[in-house]
């Protein structure tokens, strides 16, 4: 219907794999960057949609930037399970060449440019109650760091060159197809070490508290991200509204697998906070989106997948 | 009488100077570091007091820190007037240098860590009442960007390793010595033009509101800032806290000196913004601050030096 053409920037991964087919059913043209397409991608997706590009190459970005209309930026190099060993290298693979990324984009004529930023960690500790947008945005990890810099880029750009950007703050998304990568994950995190017959890692004392999107509804406010002419240059949570501690999870999803976890406490990491749940109201008076699934549906479609791989 | 050494880093600039020389006066030992040291500055000051050191080198930091209780660090390499060009190497110069340096604070046992953003620009546009420290913060610069993401790693070290950071967030500093470097410096500016025989350049329609901060008034709350509890972990906006037009600091000169300067309008940068007055009521309360110099009287005294060169 549509020859907008969407360019989503890291399609490869858990979330852009998702994002890739909802945006073909829906019907949109789509390239779908990564910095290396498996085969087992090309056979579930059309061919023709893959362009290879490293963020860090102009030129490659350049050639996948040609002809985009949209732009949805998932890329990351870090993640907040791997602390705050790389400080420096954080900034240098990630803020650098998005910052560059964002200037090619506009000079390429990108009219919208969503941003996935990290509602997980930007905010940082000292909340008890579910952040707003408009709370003050002190990260205490360098995953959060980078990314609270991108959207400070963005929005930058949105003042002087107009540039529409999107930001959606996300919270823990999980579902199936979810790989435990970069310490990020918990729940593929616990059935991966179930599988090995090994016992579960509970970080901390177990309650820290989390907010947990199912993937649908993740993606369910991407695509609407890409149209919405109220979106312009916001800032939006994109969470479940609710939060829901470790041991509750774990207690889930022990429920309904019917199994009992061995568990091994293990020291939690300075850079996690107690509490990271996000209100969501922007997102439905913006978007007019809200989740759907519930954690527990959520946790029985990724628990059914998870037996038949 | 305090056995206390503080590290001051870019201590042969304009601040720099100042500073250094209230420090002495006051009684405290003081390193000064700097890229490199003039023979005007080894003869200005005690020679044993100086030490050189680029930021970029870890051992020069790391020399530059052995002993240092506090520092306070003013070193900058990009500055409000220098605009967008060079986006990444304002992060790969500044950013980057400063994150290094700060680990490296942290290891050598620093206790006090003072850092000088820039009130002018952190804020970002959209203002039009003083503003207050708690106030959102899109800088639109690459000076205000770069100094924003300085004070997140210090805010995230407060959390994580205790740092004992404080934040000032400098508004427009004026007085005698003041350079016109960078694109910085609005008075120094007028005056290096007016004393070349060209006409003086007025930005934009010379509407734009600004907050010039006395330099002895600066170097108080900096002073201050060494020794006083409360300010542990704090970002406090050090200015006049009354905002003035670029038109009216024109007229002010011109009285004072009876000139009438030759004019030219040149146009406003896009990074400007157009109104930035600070709130300075954290400043009273904490540090027990306020400015004392009119601007009459700081002109007064700065065209006094003016005309003994």
């Amino acid at each position: 219907m549509s020859s907008d053409l969407i360019g989503v920037f890291g399609g490869s991964g858990f979330i852009g794999q998702h994002l890739v087919r909802a945006l073909l059913n829906d019907g949109q043209r789509v390239r779908c960057t990564a910095r290396a397409v498996s085969s087992s991608l090309e056979n579930d997706f059309p061919a023709d949609i893959w362009s290879v590009c490293n963020i860090k190459s102009p030129l490659d970005c350049n050639m996948a930037l040609n002809g985009v209309n949209t732009v949805v930026q998932l890329i990351s190099t870090s993640s907040p399970g791997m602390g705050n060993q790389h400080l420096e290298a954080d900034i240098t693979d990630n803020v650098l060449p998005h910052v560059s990324f964002i200037k090619n984009a506009i000079a390429n004529g990108v009219k919208r440019y969503i941003f996935l930023s990290s509602g997980g960690t930007v905010y940082g500790q000292n909340h008890s109650t579910p952040s707003r947008e408009t709370d003050l945005t002190c990260p205490i990890s360098s995953h959060g760091l980078t990314k609270l810099m991108i959207e400070k880029y963005l929005e930058m750009h949105g003042v002087l060159d107009d540039l529409d950007f999107v930001i959606l703050r996300i919270s823990n998304p999980y579902g199936p197809g979810q790989k435990f990568n970069k310490g990020q994950g918990l729940i593929p995190a616990l059935l991966q070490r179930h599988k090995q017959g090994l016992p579960i890692q509970i970080i901390g004392d177990g309650n820290a508290m989390r907010d947990y999107l199912y993937i649908d509804d993740t993606i369910d406010a991407i695509v609407r991200a890409t149209k919405s002419v109220d979106a312009a240059k916001q800032i939006i949570n994109i969470g479940a509204g609710q939060g829901r501690t470790i041991l509750s999870v774990i207690d889930t999803i022990e429920r309904q697998m019917d199994v009992s976890f061995r568990k091994e406490y293990v020291p939690s990491r300075p850079t996690d906070v107690a509490y990271n749940v996000l209100n969501i109201e922007k997102a439905e008076k913006i978007l007019g989106w809200k989740p759907t699934t519930s954690f527990e549906v959520g946790l029985d479609l990724l628990l059914r997948t998870q037996k038949t791989i």
